[in-house]
């Protein structure tokens, strides 16, 4: 077991910050983990100990590994992983993010698609790093209940998974969201543009391009946001939630 | 002049940081600005200088002043402000955040309500800083076309504006949001929580307590996510956008 080490993209493996991503990845991945790092400020060593005995995962003490994290915020436990592949199932709603930039976001939209019942997530690179710490903090450990694919591009992810209705959001969408008429089927794309630049104006082809109703006295939404408000109206109005 | 330093609450100014909350600032309220700073790399000099020359606003150079200001990223142009107060009109849409702790959360969420027409904003202290350059920030200058008061607490914002139906959002609440029997009047005030705690159960009995239905996968939702959809169904249900 080599010592922890500042997260790196490169790495084969990543690590969870915060209190809820290692309880989260040891109920929905033990076999990922590799270890469990426990700080002697923890205060429920008996539980976690007990958790990983049951899935056979070492347990690690010592303080010296969590000051070479680098954290913003003090974490007591941590979980370190395998990186792992998923693939998307074809027959659930997906969410599609196209270039997102921004870790924070990523793991937020990650925590409300969990939250939604929309478990499917294509990312189009380049993009921010779904296995990065601040991802999976911001997820608040919902990353591990969710599948997730890179692609290289939206083309690609539509070879691999044609069957859905895709709705690009944009600031023009012809759609209004909340409107009657809004369509809402079953199998649906839900496709998001990054953080600066949203989506392309090609991007209203691709699909029925749909529009967050908003006053000119902001230039957009957040996207972690925009994507709430779009993702709410669409579980919603399809009963996932 | 005196030179500018890191943001402390003590203060009685503050300045904005990122690309458009100068501007935000400008065009909103030219009257509480002390003096605007221009880095030598930004690249809109003539424009910002014709803008503070119409308003009497004096503009100082240097790069030395940025260095001070230990910024996350670079501005090339900030505004140094003096703090005002406002006054929340009583027959509008209000939004009132208990004890938000986030400063990060607290500007996006004055982002959605600008972008939603929701324009006043009750905080319940204690409660971060609505002038604290991450703040503003985070609401991309939206702070300037939103009017905010701060209360000690729930009680007194409620003596002082009393005509509003209350919806605390709460995670047991009795009115799931998107349902049809949804009440939305038009003088309404969305209530959320603090992010790690939320509402503490008596607000049940303050209104008509609103749920966003979640799947059981997360605890809950981001504060600023969960009040962008909350406030976007009342705003889109109400016709404010």
């Amino acid at each position: 077991m080599e010592p922890l080490r500042p997260y790196k993209k490169e790495l084969n493996y990543s690590y969870t910050p915060g209190a809820y991503a290692p309880i989260e990845l040891l109920r929905s991945k033990p076999e990922a983990v590799r270890a469990v790092y426990i700080h002697s400020e923890f205060n429920d060593k008996a539980g976690m100990e007990e958790l990983c005995g049951r899935h056979g995962i070492p347990v690690r003490y010592g303080d010296r590994h969590f000051a070479r994290l680098n954290q913003k915020e003090n974490s007591y436990v941590t979980a370190v992983f395998e990186k792992y592949t998923c693939r998307l199932k074809p027959d659930k709603p997906h969410v599609v993010l196209i270039n997102p930039s921004d870790a924070g976001n990523l793991g937020t939209i990650i925590r409300t698609m969990a939250g939604l019942n929309l478990r499917d997530l294509a990312v189009i690179t380049p993009a921010a790093d779904v296995f990065n710490p601040k991802t999976i903090r911001a997820s608040m450990g919902a990353l591990f209940c969710v599948r997730f694919m890179e692609f290289g591009g939206f083309d690609e992810y539509r070879r691999a998974y044609g069957g859905h209705t895709v709705f690009p959001f944009m600031l023009d969408g012809v759609c209004s969201l909340g409107a009657a008429d809004c369509p809402k089927p079953a199998l649906f794309a839900l496709v998001f543009g990054n953080e600066a630049t949203g989506l392309p104006a090609a991007y209203a082809s691709a699909g029925v391009s749909i529009r967050i109703p908003y006053s000119r006295s902001v230039d957009s939404f957040n996207l972690a946001v925009a994507a709430g408000i779009g993702m709410h109206a669409f579980a919603a109005g399809c009963g996932l939630v």
